[in-house]
């Protein structure tokens, strides 16, 4: 059996995409083997099945057959139960929980200010003929034109994203991982978020000093840095 | 052995501490019998060891001898620890840092807007000669007076609440509670955080149609519904 991940790559190969992260960081803490297949934006229509809007999809291909699933959640879900031997991504059912209510504070409380420190950086780095529609559908989700967000000034913006991340700060403080002595999905999904700024811009999203700086760093180095490896041009966490 | 629980009351002997409630919650989900000792805003450097600064206390009385816990949670883990034959709070050490982060989460991005939208109502709770000192005290907290919180809209700022909620609402489209499909520890401190408003404002904090709604309803059904016999002024969540 192979699996294959349709992952989101940008212009000079850039991996920005926090949900494709999530997913290979799943799919590294499971000990699966998977080859990577990029797509553009515009690409994912087309891709495997061709019913799918977003990335990360993946592929467990067998037989000449392919079974095809969407949305990282789900793909963490069916890792969780078709690879049962491999150790377990969230522990038990608490631990599942957790890393629902980690996507969920994610989703309604990082991405956004997340999306306003970086959307610049992330335009300058889609596909010349695919920015018009990139513009087009981040300006309707946000209200504003990307020039207005970037009229504010980018301290206040990324001011606004350390205020957003306290909360796994305050754990961070305690413990060196989200799930406690050992890294597990919840921290794979927090990663991932903070993954996308690492991977387009080179503005400071943290303070040197912060608690979440040495948890980002261990994040890096696990499963042969495969993350720290990744095109980069954040020059540190 | 007897356990006795230190509480805020204010007047008209309500109950509004989001922490004592935890800790209420918690000793019910473990079945033990405890007695509650209330306690204003004053009283608090005089109670049991005399060391203590704020509530929940929690002392443990035998033989004559008298072991005292503060924080509510450290009177968690302090419970967990010294009752392993009672239900656990946590389940694993998953659900541990689940609840830790819901506390953290809880403390850095509900509390100050909660506090905003009810600040009054307390205010007017507290007993009268310890008035002057709760204003001092909350106004340097939130570097503004009680009167320019009071200024803004009453709904832009139960909006804000509404607005901070938004990962627990999403978890509870999914599932019945925080902890999955009964309640824990993490639940019990959501809760704790809404029976505040629910003891001393009369201002509606969740839209009807909340998915937060059925969820609370469920929490004041528990334990003999001993959190839906509180004093309150809020009727309904």
């Amino acid at each position: 059996m192979t699996i294959v991940l349709h992952e989101l790559a940008l212009s000079g190969d850039v991996r920005p995409s926090p949900y494709c992260w999530r997913v290979r960081y799943a799919l590294a803490h499971k000990g699966l083997d998977y080859d990577v297949s990029t797509t553009s934006f515009a690409g994912i229509p087309k891709l495997a099945d061709g019913k799918q809007k977003t990335v990360p999809v993946v592929e467990h291909k067998s037989n000449g057959q392919s079974r095809v699933v969407g949305d990282s959640w789900d793909i963490s879900l069916d890792l969780e139960k078709n690879f049962p031997d491999t150790p377990s991504l969230f522990g038990d059912a608490q631990g599942r929980s957790y890393a629902f209510f980690i996507q969920n504070w994610s989703l309604a409380m990082l991405h956004k200010p997340l999306m306003k420190a970086i959307i610049l950086d992330i335009s300058d780095r889609v596909l010349p003929d695919e920015q018009e529609n990139f513009r087009s559908v981040r300006e309707k989700r946000l209200g504003v034109t990307l020039e207005q967000i970037a009229a504010s000034p980018l301290e206040e913006r990324i001011a606004a994203v350390r205020q957003a991340l306290e909360p796994a700060r305050a754990v961070l403080r305690e413990q060196p991982y989200l799930c406690g002595e050992a890294p597990m999905h919840a921290d794979y999904i927090l990663a991932g978020q903070l993954h996308w700024p690492r991977n387009v811009t080179s503005a400071r999203i943290l303070e040197s000093d912060d608690p979440i700086v040495p948890w980002f760093e261990r994040m890096l180095s696990l499963y042969d840095r495969i993350a720290a490896e990744s095109t980069k041009t954040w020059d540190g966490p």
